[in-house]
Protein backbone atom coordinates (compact mmCIF):
# COMPACT_ATOMS: atom_id res chain seq x y z
CA UNK A 1 0.00 0.00 0.00
CA UNK A 2 2.52 1.96 0.52
CA UNK A 3 5.19 0.67 -1.62
CA UNK A 4 5.79 3.74 -4.00
CA UNK A 5 7.07 6.21 -0.52
CA UNK A 6 9.35 3.22 0.35
CA UNK A 7 10.79 3.63 -3.04
CA UNK A 8 11.26 7.12 -2.75
CA UNK A 9 12.76 6.78 0.62
CA UNK A 10 15.38 4.15 -0.51
CA UNK A 11 16.24 6.54 -2.86
CA UNK A 12 17.97 8.61 -0.47
CA UNK A 13 18.34 6.49 2.85
CA UNK A 14 18.29 2.72 3.06
CA UNK A 15 16.03 1.65 5.84
CA UNK A 16 16.14 -2.07 8.10
CA UNK A 17 12.95 -4.06 7.88
CA UNK A 18 12.38 -3.53 11.15
CA UNK A 19 12.37 0.52 10.25
CA UNK A 20 9.93 -0.04 7.38
CA UNK A 21 7.62 -2.19 9.64
CA UNK A 22 7.61 0.61 11.86
CA UNK A 23 6.96 3.06 9.07
CA UNK A 24 4.13 0.97 7.50
CA UNK A 25 2.14 0.32 11.24
CA UNK A 26 2.30 4.72 11.22
CA UNK A 27 1.11 5.63 7.76
CA UNK A 28 -2.30 5.41 7.10
CA UNK A 29 -3.54 6.51 3.63
CA UNK A 30 -7.13 8.04 2.52
CA UNK A 31 -8.73 9.03 -0.61
CA UNK A 32 -9.72 12.91 -1.36
CA UNK A 33 -12.68 13.51 -3.75
CA UNK A 34 -12.08 15.21 -6.84
CA UNK A 35 -12.32 19.35 -5.94
CA UNK A 36 -12.21 18.32 -2.34
CA UNK A 37 -10.15 20.50 0.01
CA UNK A 38 -7.98 19.19 2.73
CA UNK A 39 -6.54 22.94 3.26
CA UNK A 40 -8.48 26.05 3.53
CA UNK A 41 -6.93 29.41 4.09
CA UNK A 42 -7.37 30.48 7.71
CA UNK A 43 -6.28 26.84 9.01
CA UNK A 44 -3.55 25.99 10.27
CA UNK A 45 -2.26 23.29 8.28
CA UNK A 46 -1.02 20.18 10.29
CA UNK A 47 -0.09 17.40 7.79
CA UNK A 48 2.27 16.48 5.36
CA UNK A 49 0.91 15.21 2.00
CA UNK A 50 2.01 12.42 0.26
CA UNK A 51 0.34 11.79 -3.22
CA UNK A 52 0.09 7.94 -3.89
CA UNK A 53 -2.21 8.54 -6.60
CA UNK A 54 -3.79 11.70 -8.21
CA UNK A 55 -3.36 15.30 -8.21
CA UNK A 56 -3.16 18.12 -5.45
CA UNK A 57 -3.07 21.76 -6.10
CA UNK A 58 -2.16 24.25 -4.02
CA UNK A 59 -4.00 28.04 -4.44
CA UNK A 60 -4.92 31.31 -3.55
CA UNK A 61 -7.07 33.67 -4.36
CA UNK A 62 -5.84 36.25 -5.64
CA UNK A 63 -6.27 40.32 -5.93
CA UNK A 64 -8.81 40.00 -8.78
CA UNK A 65 -10.59 36.94 -6.66
CA UNK A 66 -9.58 34.65 -8.84
CA UNK A 67 -8.14 31.02 -8.31
CA UNK A 68 -4.25 31.20 -8.90
CA UNK A 69 -2.78 27.58 -8.65
CA UNK A 70 0.76 27.99 -7.22
CA UNK A 71 2.35 24.84 -7.11
CA UNK A 72 0.64 21.22 -8.31
CA UNK A 73 1.90 17.73 -7.02
CA UNK A 74 1.59 14.21 -8.39
CA UNK A 75 2.42 10.91 -7.74
CA UNK A 76 5.38 10.63 -5.33
CA UNK A 77 5.18 14.40 -4.54
CA UNK A 78 5.02 15.82 -0.66
CA UNK A 79 2.80 19.29 -0.58
CA UNK A 80 1.76 21.12 2.21
CA UNK A 81 2.19 24.84 3.63
CA UNK A 82 5.57 24.89 5.75
CA UNK A 83 4.91 27.95 6.73
CA UNK A 84 1.63 27.42 8.82
CA UNK A 85 3.08 23.64 9.70
CA UNK A 86 6.31 24.90 11.26
CA UNK A 87 5.04 27.91 13.10
CA UNK A 88 1.27 26.71 13.68
CA UNK A 89 0.32 30.07 12.28
CA UNK A 90 -3.33 30.07 10.14
CA UNK A 91 -2.32 29.16 6.38
CA UNK A 92 -2.45 31.71 3.43
CA UNK A 93 -3.47 28.45 1.23
CA UNK A 94 -5.79 26.70 -0.39
CA UNK A 95 -4.84 22.56 -0.95
CA UNK A 96 -7.07 20.75 -3.14
CA UNK A 97 -7.54 17.52 -4.86
CA UNK A 98 -7.27 18.34 -8.86
CA UNK A 99 -8.73 14.33 -9.51
CA UNK A 100 -9.75 11.76 -7.06
CA UNK A 101 -6.37 11.05 -5.02
CA UNK A 102 -4.48 8.77 -2.80
CA UNK A 103 -2.42 10.54 -0.02
CA UNK A 104 -0.93 9.24 3.06
CA UNK A 105 -1.15 12.26 5.44
CA UNK A 106 1.10 12.68 8.55
CA UNK A 107 -0.04 14.67 11.10
CA UNK A 108 3.12 16.78 12.93
CA UNK A 109 3.27 14.34 16.02
CA UNK A 110 2.73 11.13 13.91
CA UNK A 111 5.86 12.75 12.27
CA UNK A 112 7.35 13.39 15.11
CA UNK A 113 6.98 10.04 16.55
CA UNK A 114 8.53 8.35 13.54
CA UNK A 115 11.73 10.52 13.52
CA UNK A 116 12.24 9.78 16.86
CA UNK A 117 12.36 5.69 16.22
CA UNK A 118 13.72 6.59 12.76
CA UNK A 119 16.46 9.41 12.73
CA UNK A 120 17.50 8.26 9.46
CA UNK A 121 14.40 10.30 8.08
CA UNK A 122 15.39 13.32 8.74
CA UNK A 123 17.91 13.25 6.11
CA UNK A 124 15.02 11.88 3.52
CA UNK A 125 12.48 15.04 4.51
CA UNK A 126 15.65 17.27 4.06
CA UNK A 127 16.62 15.97 0.74
CA UNK A 128 13.29 16.23 -0.70
CA UNK A 129 12.91 19.22 0.67
CA UNK A 130 16.10 20.81 -0.55
CA UNK A 131 15.16 19.78 -3.73
CA UNK A 132 11.49 21.52 -4.03
CA UNK A 133 13.26 24.57 -2.73
CA UNK A 134 15.05 24.36 -5.77
CA UNK A 135 12.05 23.47 -7.52
CA UNK A 136 10.68 26.79 -6.48
CA UNK A 137 13.72 28.86 -6.94
CA UNK A 138 13.56 27.74 -11.05
CA UNK A 139 9.61 28.33 -11.03
CA UNK A 140 10.28 31.96 -10.08
CA UNK A 141 12.95 32.53 -12.58
CA UNK A 142 11.23 31.33 -15.09
CA UNK A 143 7.87 33.48 -14.30
CA UNK A 144 10.61 36.52 -14.38
CA UNK A 145 12.41 35.42 -17.48
CA UNK A 146 10.31 33.53 -20.30
CA UNK A 147 7.18 34.76 -21.82
CA UNK A 148 3.57 33.34 -21.46
CA UNK A 149 4.50 31.69 -24.74
CA UNK A 150 8.09 29.97 -23.49
CA UNK A 151 6.47 29.02 -20.37
CA UNK A 152 3.74 27.01 -22.39
CA UNK A 153 6.38 25.03 -24.19
CA UNK A 154 8.89 24.66 -21.60
CA UNK A 155 6.28 23.44 -19.48
CA UNK A 156 4.60 21.10 -22.38
CA UNK A 157 8.21 20.02 -23.29
CA UNK A 158 8.92 18.84 -20.08
CA UNK A 159 5.55 17.64 -18.94
CA UNK A 160 3.76 16.67 -21.90
CA UNK A 161 1.01 14.38 -20.28
CA UNK A 162 0.57 16.66 -17.51
CA UNK A 163 -0.68 19.15 -20.03
CA UNK A 164 -3.36 16.86 -21.18
CA UNK A 165 -4.03 15.87 -17.20
CA UNK A 166 -5.30 18.91 -15.18
CA UNK A 167 -7.90 21.76 -16.29
CA UNK A 168 -6.89 24.64 -18.69
CA UNK A 169 -7.62 27.35 -15.90
CA UNK A 170 -5.51 25.91 -14.01
CA UNK A 171 -2.97 25.17 -15.78
CA UNK A 172 -3.37 28.94 -17.39
CA UNK A 173 -3.07 30.05 -13.45
CA UNK A 174 -0.28 28.53 -12.76
CA UNK A 175 1.78 29.44 -15.35
CA UNK A 176 0.04 32.96 -14.91
CA UNK A 177 -1.33 33.75 -18.14
CA UNK A 178 -5.33 33.89 -19.09
CA UNK A 179 -7.30 30.97 -19.79
CA UNK A 180 -7.92 32.80 -23.18
CA UNK A 181 -4.48 33.15 -24.04
CA UNK A 182 -4.44 28.74 -22.90
CA UNK A 183 -6.87 28.26 -25.62
CA UNK A 184 -5.26 30.19 -28.48
CA UNK A 185 -2.15 28.45 -28.09
CA UNK A 186 -3.31 25.28 -27.69
CA UNK A 187 -5.08 25.61 -30.88
CA UNK A 188 -1.71 27.00 -32.31
CA UNK A 189 -3.11 30.56 -33.04
CA UNK A 190 -0.02 31.96 -31.15
CA UNK B 1 33.88 33.09 15.25
CA UNK B 2 30.74 30.84 14.49
CA UNK B 3 29.15 31.66 17.61
CA UNK B 4 25.85 32.79 15.74
CA UNK B 5 25.27 29.37 13.61
CA UNK B 6 25.91 27.37 17.05
CA UNK B 7 23.28 29.58 18.45
CA UNK B 8 20.73 29.29 14.92
CA UNK B 9 21.34 25.44 15.52
CA UNK B 10 20.87 25.09 18.86
CA UNK B 11 17.39 26.64 18.80
CA UNK B 12 16.29 23.67 16.58
CA UNK B 13 18.50 20.52 17.86
CA UNK B 14 21.12 20.43 21.39
CA UNK B 15 24.49 19.70 20.45
CA UNK B 16 27.09 17.86 22.93
CA UNK B 17 30.18 19.39 23.21
CA UNK B 18 31.88 16.66 21.39
CA UNK B 19 29.39 17.56 19.01
CA UNK B 20 30.57 21.30 18.92
CA UNK B 21 33.89 20.46 18.76
CA UNK B 22 33.88 18.28 16.17
CA UNK B 23 31.49 21.17 14.38
CA UNK B 24 34.31 23.75 15.23
CA UNK B 25 36.67 21.86 13.63
CA UNK B 26 35.18 21.82 10.15
CA UNK B 27 34.03 25.00 9.84
CA UNK B 28 36.08 27.92 7.57
CA UNK B 29 35.11 31.42 7.92
CA UNK B 30 35.65 34.14 4.91
CA UNK B 31 35.10 37.57 3.89
CA UNK B 32 33.18 38.45 0.73
CA UNK B 33 33.75 41.87 -0.59
CA UNK B 34 31.13 43.92 -1.48
CA UNK B 35 29.67 42.99 -5.14
CA UNK B 36 31.93 39.81 -5.22
CA UNK B 37 29.96 37.03 -6.59
CA UNK B 38 30.30 33.72 -5.26
CA UNK B 39 28.15 32.14 -7.67
CA UNK B 40 27.64 32.67 -11.54
CA UNK B 41 25.11 31.29 -13.65
CA UNK B 42 26.54 28.45 -15.81
CA UNK B 43 28.63 27.57 -12.51
CA UNK B 44 27.73 23.86 -10.23
CA UNK B 45 27.23 25.24 -7.04
CA UNK B 46 28.96 23.33 -4.97
CA UNK B 47 28.67 25.55 -1.46
CA UNK B 48 25.78 26.73 1.25
CA UNK B 49 26.65 29.39 2.62
CA UNK B 50 25.62 30.68 6.43
CA UNK B 51 25.80 34.39 6.58
CA UNK B 52 27.37 35.78 9.65
CA UNK B 53 27.68 39.60 9.01
CA UNK B 54 26.59 41.25 6.14
CA UNK B 55 24.17 40.69 3.01
CA UNK B 56 24.05 38.35 -0.46
CA UNK B 57 21.50 38.60 -2.55
CA UNK B 58 20.61 35.63 -5.05
CA UNK B 59 19.80 37.28 -8.50
CA UNK B 60 18.98 36.46 -12.35
CA UNK B 61 19.70 38.35 -15.27
CA UNK B 62 15.68 38.77 -16.99
CA UNK B 63 14.42 38.79 -20.46
CA UNK B 64 15.96 42.42 -20.36
CA UNK B 65 18.94 41.98 -19.86
CA UNK B 66 18.56 43.61 -16.27
CA UNK B 67 19.37 41.89 -12.67
CA UNK B 68 16.14 40.91 -10.52
CA UNK B 69 16.97 40.01 -7.16
CA UNK B 70 15.07 37.39 -6.02
CA UNK B 71 16.13 36.61 -2.83
CA UNK B 72 18.14 38.06 0.07
CA UNK B 73 20.18 36.70 2.54
CA UNK B 74 21.13 38.74 5.96
CA UNK B 75 22.66 37.43 9.27
CA UNK B 76 21.88 34.05 10.65
CA UNK B 77 20.48 33.07 6.72
CA UNK B 78 21.18 29.98 4.56
CA UNK B 79 21.96 30.53 1.03
CA UNK B 80 22.50 28.61 -2.21
CA UNK B 81 21.24 27.11 -5.33
CA UNK B 82 19.45 24.11 -3.90
CA UNK B 83 18.82 22.51 -7.10
CA UNK B 84 22.39 23.01 -8.83
CA UNK B 85 23.82 22.08 -5.53
CA UNK B 86 21.70 18.82 -5.15
CA UNK B 87 21.85 17.76 -8.60
CA UNK B 88 25.29 19.08 -9.56
CA UNK B 89 23.44 20.68 -12.52
CA UNK B 90 25.00 24.43 -13.70
CA UNK B 91 23.12 26.99 -11.81
CA UNK B 92 20.86 29.46 -13.23
CA UNK B 93 21.68 31.98 -10.58
CA UNK B 94 24.03 34.93 -9.72
CA UNK B 95 24.79 35.29 -5.59
CA UNK B 96 26.28 37.92 -4.53
CA UNK B 97 27.24 39.93 -1.30
CA UNK B 98 25.08 43.12 -1.62
CA UNK B 99 27.58 44.44 1.38
CA UNK B 100 30.90 43.12 2.47
CA UNK B 101 30.10 39.96 4.02
CA UNK B 102 31.25 37.20 6.23
CA UNK B 103 30.17 33.60 5.34
CA UNK B 104 30.77 30.19 6.66
CA UNK B 105 30.82 27.91 3.19
CA UNK B 106 29.57 24.24 3.52
CA UNK B 107 31.13 22.38 0.62
CA UNK B 108 28.69 19.44 -0.22
CA UNK B 109 31.45 16.48 0.52
CA UNK B 110 32.27 18.55 4.03
CA UNK B 111 28.71 18.85 5.37
CA UNK B 112 28.11 15.33 4.38
CA UNK B 113 31.20 14.69 6.66
CA UNK B 114 29.87 16.87 9.27
CA UNK B 115 26.27 15.09 9.06
CA UNK B 116 28.26 11.43 9.27
CA UNK B 117 29.54 12.59 12.29
CA UNK B 118 26.53 14.69 13.83
CA UNK B 119 23.77 12.60 12.26
CA UNK B 120 21.50 15.17 14.19
CA UNK B 121 21.85 18.53 12.13
CA UNK B 122 19.72 16.31 9.57
CA UNK B 123 17.18 17.76 11.95
CA UNK B 124 18.50 20.89 11.57
CA UNK B 125 19.25 21.45 8.05
CA UNK B 126 15.42 19.49 7.56
CA UNK B 127 14.16 22.38 9.62
CA UNK B 128 15.45 24.63 8.23
CA UNK B 129 15.16 24.71 4.76
CA UNK B 130 10.94 23.49 5.68
CA UNK B 131 10.73 27.20 7.02
CA UNK B 132 12.98 28.85 3.94
CA UNK B 133 10.65 26.62 1.61
CA UNK B 134 8.03 27.88 3.60
CA UNK B 135 8.85 32.09 3.07
CA UNK B 136 9.02 31.51 -0.43
CA UNK B 137 5.56 29.96 -1.05
CA UNK B 138 4.83 33.09 1.00
CA UNK B 139 6.77 35.39 -1.62
CA UNK B 140 5.11 34.10 -4.35
CA UNK B 141 1.52 34.42 -2.98
CA UNK B 142 2.52 38.15 -2.18
CA UNK B 143 3.73 38.57 -5.59
CA UNK B 144 0.58 37.72 -6.89
CA UNK B 145 -2.06 39.07 -5.09
CA UNK B 146 -0.79 42.11 -3.45
CA UNK B 147 -0.05 45.35 -5.78
CA UNK B 148 3.35 46.46 -6.36
CA UNK B 149 2.85 49.82 -3.32
CA UNK B 150 1.12 47.06 -1.32
CA UNK B 151 4.17 45.11 -1.38
CA UNK B 152 6.42 47.91 -0.32
CA UNK B 153 4.36 48.87 2.45
CA UNK B 154 3.78 44.97 3.42
CA UNK B 155 7.96 44.75 3.43
CA UNK B 156 8.78 48.45 4.99
CA UNK B 157 6.93 47.49 8.02
CA UNK B 158 7.94 44.07 8.31
CA UNK B 159 11.55 44.83 7.86
CA UNK B 160 12.32 48.62 8.87
CA UNK B 161 15.96 48.51 8.75
CA UNK B 162 16.41 46.38 5.48
CA UNK B 163 14.90 48.88 3.06
CA UNK B 164 17.35 51.67 4.01
CA UNK B 165 20.14 48.78 4.35
CA UNK B 166 20.22 47.83 0.43
CA UNK B 167 20.23 50.14 -3.05
CA UNK B 168 17.44 50.98 -3.88
CA UNK B 169 17.41 49.20 -7.64
CA UNK B 170 17.63 45.95 -5.77
CA UNK B 171 14.74 46.05 -3.84
CA UNK B 172 12.57 47.69 -6.64
CA UNK B 173 13.46 43.84 -8.65
CA UNK B 174 12.83 41.87 -5.41
CA UNK B 175 9.61 43.31 -5.11
CA UNK B 176 9.30 43.38 -8.88
CA UNK B 177 8.55 47.11 -9.40
CA UNK B 178 10.56 49.75 -11.29
CA UNK B 179 13.35 52.00 -9.73
CA UNK B 180 11.22 54.59 -10.75
CA UNK B 181 8.60 53.73 -8.76
CA UNK B 182 10.43 53.21 -5.86
CA UNK B 183 12.04 56.47 -6.53
CA UNK B 184 7.85 58.18 -6.35
CA UNK B 185 6.76 55.96 -3.33
CA UNK B 186 9.65 56.86 -0.86
CA UNK B 187 9.27 60.45 -1.65
CA UNK B 188 5.82 59.89 -1.09
CA UNK B 189 4.44 61.00 -3.94
CA UNK B 190 2.21 57.50 -4.16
Amino acid sequence: MHKSLLQHIEKIVTLESSEIDILESCLSTFTIKKKELILHEGQVCNTLYFILKGCIRQYIINSKGVEQTLQFGIENWWITDYLSYHSQIPSHFYIQAVEKSEVIGLEQEMLESILVQIPKLERYFRVVTQKSYGAAQMRIKFLFTMSAEERYHHFNNLHPEFVQRVPQYMLASYLDFSAEFMSKIRAGKI
